[in-house]
């Protein structure tokens, strides 16, 4: 437990370079860092390591070095553009326990720019609130690893554990980017990631499957020459009614599981995107359809995967053009196993107490129905994956935005968890 | 009525000159001319107009030069590269009636190539059948009036009219290809298009309007931090069956209209095209559905866009979130008026004493479900717009052919066509 004078001291040295902070943060929120365009976001997280005095360390992903480790989502893109960074601070001499702090820099589209109040990439504040796409999700959380890191020094002190600060990218597809790092041998007694799912602990999170269904039609001019052919628009949209209905089946299972059994509605069923034809005056030759799709923990995604293959499959046979012309499923992005937090009684603890000396609360937990890359610390690399941020409203939506106040209060958190985990002494100098 | 002789020879002269003929239709095949793309087969064109010896006019598509001519359709992409090209024959005295000839080179997409037994833009010969793009729909008839031509001069004889040869863009869309044609002051005594209507005199067209329904959904994460969102996809599914029923509603019309009565299905309502999502997941911002509807002859295009507003407004209203957020209609192509061929005897009167002089059986006549660019020259130039051709198969579907036994007899009916109507004499030389 930290000394009270410690924590006052580091506590306050967080409100002294909160607006610093803000800053950083919206020079981050500044540069668009959309899927395959996040070079520009890790370089800029580079130096702000470099700046720090942490060992840098940048890397593109590699595909072939991840493909046969666990956790391993298949990838539709080239990432010749996909850098992650890992900046690390080493003691003098080492005596508490190491430290991964994760967040994702990659953010998702921001749909048409015209429905946002202003424009996604320029961050604004009202109030107490910083608007911005990745504002939330989750540029802030990240932004706050190095300004907690920071009040720990400001206050005076040197952590005595090695911290790996973890940019990565590929978190909103497939979380091979952080695959990427374990793959690297990044490990630590703990690995915290500050998602924002409000400043509450997350006990359980849901695991994703993205897939495509892709139809084929019968094409041919749309004034029906000889026939009207066989639309694969309509096809799709006929097919995705029964795969709709797996959300409710799959929801209706909570029942029979510890965590979720109160939870209002873990498991959704999204239908992302949708493409279909090439020319209005054609009968569509072809329709895709982009799903994703929630799974409890501790269920198997092969056991999932067969029953999405065998939906579509029975739905295309009671349809006399589309059973002899079978829909064909592509698994295109997240293949990511449910993740419950367990055996963590340690960084539990210390989260526990830090966060009731800022909030002057208990900590809270949270089951969620979203998924986070934590899950590859817990499930692959035998450590505990914290799950602990910033109150976010309409991520992915228009005008995202994070709560500053929050941001604040779970800075001086994750500072307190960091000096507490991993020890301090006082600086030199 | 053109002398037995004479058709002997120019019937024999475009047997001789088929073999190069189909090497031409191929040539064309073999480059791609989707919109925007029609350069490289217009200069190819333009070439072999100027390698004829006829006054080549080729200029860039100008939408304020046409936009406030009836016909006009809405355009959605830069006509930087459209272009049109207009070949003049001119004799040195003239005595005849004078000709267009109007044919499109803008194609179709393709849809995707491995559906193919061969690559759409190879052409291939199998039998009496040539495939690729564009084959039917329209190269082989383009090609076809210059071919015809040909035949009459190597017969040796001179046309003693004026003959236009019209090789336009934009018919696919919009036909502002062949309304740029008027605009720039191109008239005839008749107008000559030889769509694949099959052999037959087409009667009557029917009238197309192109529109977009844009929806907009309230998205966010599609794990439901909050609420579920609104999926702009599943709204624009909704709406889906709401416009389709307008296909029966309007088919249904055909009692009332001389023509329209006994035929099948004139109209269809045809979503050629589907966009909606950025993101597998995020619930999905906006949908997009672009629309192709037909229109029976003499029915006001104002009314039938009243209709089309209205029941999209009425389905919005009854959806608890579309009422609040209506969907946007957008007219984004053909804006086209129905055609009905009247006061042509003169020109029918040619077209079926050649028809028959190839054929050995009467010419007959069609009523079809399609546009054709026929109708400017009817509807806004007082000029016949005559529409024959050879036979196509799946035009705008897989594996597009013509049928090759029915060009040359096209061929043949065009050549007796052109020596009847514009007059021949003895050719010089």
């Amino acid at each position: 437990m930290l000394d009270k004078n410690v924590a006052a001291a580091i506590i306050d040295a967080v409100d002294r370079g909160f607006d610093q902070q803000v800053r950083f943060t919206q020079d981050m929120v500044r540069i668009p860092s959309t899927r395959g365009e996040e070079q520009r976001v890790q370089d800029f997280m580079a130096d702000a390591m470099a700046s720090r005095g942490f060992a840098v360390d940048q890397w593109r992903l590699d595909v072939d070095a991840i493909k046969d480790l666990p956790g391993f989502a298949p990838v539709s893109i080239s990432y010749e553009n996909s850098y992650n960074v890992v900046g690390t601070y080493r003691p003098a001499v080492r005596r508490g326990r190491s430290l991964i702090f994760n967040g994702h820099v990659d953010v998702v589209p921001t749909g048409p720019w015209d429905r946002w109040t202003t424009p996604p990439f320029e961050p604004r504040i009202d109030g107490k609130w910083l608007y911005g796409r990745g504002a939330g999700d989750m540029k802030a959380g990240l932004a706050g690893t190095l300004f907690a890191f920071d009040a720990v020094r400001a206050a005076g002190f040197a952590p005595t554990a090695p911290i790996y600060f973890q940019s990565v990218v590929e978190e909103e597809c497939t979380g091979n980017g952080t695959l990427a790092c374990l793959q690297r041998g990044y490990r630590a007694d703990c690995a915290f990631v500050p998602e924002p799912l409000e400043p509450k602990l997350m006990r359980a999170e849901v695991g994703l499957i993205w897939f495509q269904v892709h139809v084929e039609g019968d094409p041919q001019h749309a004034s029906g020459f000889v026939s009207s052919g066989t639309n694969a628009i309509e096809k799709a949209m006929g097919l995705w009614p029964h795969i709709k209905a797996l959300e409710a089946e799959w929801n209706a299972r909570k029942a029979d599981h510890p965590l979720y059994r109160n939870h209002p509605h873990p498991i959704r069923v999204n239908l992302g995107e949708i493409t279909g034809g090439e020319w209005t005056s054609s009968v569509a030759a072809t329709a895709t359809l982009n799903v994703r799709v929630g799974v409890l923990p501790g269920a198997r995604l092969s056991d999932i995967r067969d029953e999405i293959e065998a939906r579509v499959r029975q739905a295309a046979l009671d349809d006399p053009f589309l059973s002899n012309n079978p829909p064909r499923i592509e698994y295109h992005g997240h293949m990511a196993e449910g993740y419950v937090l367990e055996d963590a009684d340690e960084a539990e603890a210390v989260l526990a107490e830090s966060h009731a000396a800022v909030f002057g609360a208990p900590l809270q937990e949270e089951i969620t129905s979203a998924a986070t890359d934590a899950r590859f610390f817990g499930l692959y690399a035998d450590t505990p994956g914290i799950v602990y941020g910033p109150i976010c409203e309409r991520p992915h939506g228009f005008d995202e935005r994070v709560d500053l106040d929050s941001l604040r209060a779970v800075t001086k958190t994750m500072a307190l968890f960091l000096a507490d985990w991993c020890g301090v002494e006082k600086s030199q100098a």
